[in-house]
């Protein structure tokens, strides 16, 4: 088995759901709500550490961060999976729009918000 | 290229941070921050529509959500990545302890709350 | 005392930080990241329910649901004395923006997101 | 007009949702996603700042901070009254339970989640 295949989990996943009948409950709408409740869960692992501390989990809580973290892309495949999207490619599309967003000459060592550098260059 | 390879474009991400000297501010507890208010702006997209029309979006919000979707899927790897951890085996061991924790025979039809199902079985 | 009164939720909040020593910890950076946190448990009270029972939540529920809309007013309210930002007049200040995009007679029975309206606007 | 009565706020927004026929889209669900919609919008203007950079904004970053605070006040206030949940009186309860759950000598100067105190108390 391809561990590697996001096709193959993705699949995993909906039989999952088949299985106990949840695809009833899985709307997109319902997905998304379920995958930012799990990005909330993540931030509560990190909130009180110092940025150096979010890099030496101690192993325990390592391991309750990886599960989070299959949390959101459990459900980032079953979003797309219900509304029929090819998540992989659409990640592939955004590199290229953030390539063009975010030439290297203009924001080396610079990370503020698109927004921000849009504001900017409306004034160039 | 096989572009159903996490870990190929997982690099690609390492490579464009690296690029524009991003890397210093992908902490894990900024990027879960990231990847949380990609997840906000997830929600945006749904918040008014019912459960049906979240089914059957127009294209160009559909392709929205998918880049939404992309946004949130590179940030699970970045944090992944800085964390050195396996998303994807972290994935397949949800599955294996969901399927401990949801037996079929139990919860066929009802989707309630992880924490709610539990809190039952202690009365039982 | 004046149950209604923010400010003196806010100082009671203060107190209860300092007699800890938390408020090395309550940057507006981490308490925002609390805040989301809060934001994604009240999701989860609602992610599997259809609209129609989001109103009708059993009286258990219903606690704990009050209980997570007191922790995110908590929050805003911490981040807000963190950065000496006075959060009502800011919302009177936001209802006034409101009023002026969302005219009544453009946009009655019509919610769809601001930058929906906006992009509608530019054809005009 | 008291400025710092929330109860009077929750009947302006009321009015406001109203008169542009909104709330038949205001249920306690979508609310919530709105709601945390504006959370992850809030953690957008501090992911990639310190949290040191965090207590010193520039002053028209603040006012958009202090309006994203409003936002989510706002969507609090909302969910409130649609439930017909006492949010004042919710924070003032919340803020007893957390008095028990913390006692200052336990935890003085270390902030860490409820629920890894909880682990810590099971063994004690």
């Amino acid at each position: 088995m391809a561990k590697d295949s996001l096709h193959e989990l993705s699949i995993r996943l909906r039989d999952f759901a088949r299985a106990r009948d949840w695809e009833q409950f899985h709307s997109p709408k319902n997905l998304a709500m379920a995958l930012a409740g799990e990005a909330g869960e993540l931030l509560g692992h990190f909130q009180w550490l110092t940025e150096a501390q979010s890099y030496a989990l101690a192993e325990d809580k390592r391991e309750q961060v990886a599960l989070e973290l299959a949390d959101i892309l459990i459900y980032v495949l079953r979003c797309a999976e219900r509304l029929d999207v090819d998540v992989m490619a659409a990640a592939w599309r955004k590199i290229e729009i953030n390539e063009r967003r975010y030439p290297v000459h203009r924001v080396y060592g610079d990370a503020r918000r698109a927004g921000e550098y849009e504001v900017e260059s409306d004034g160039e």
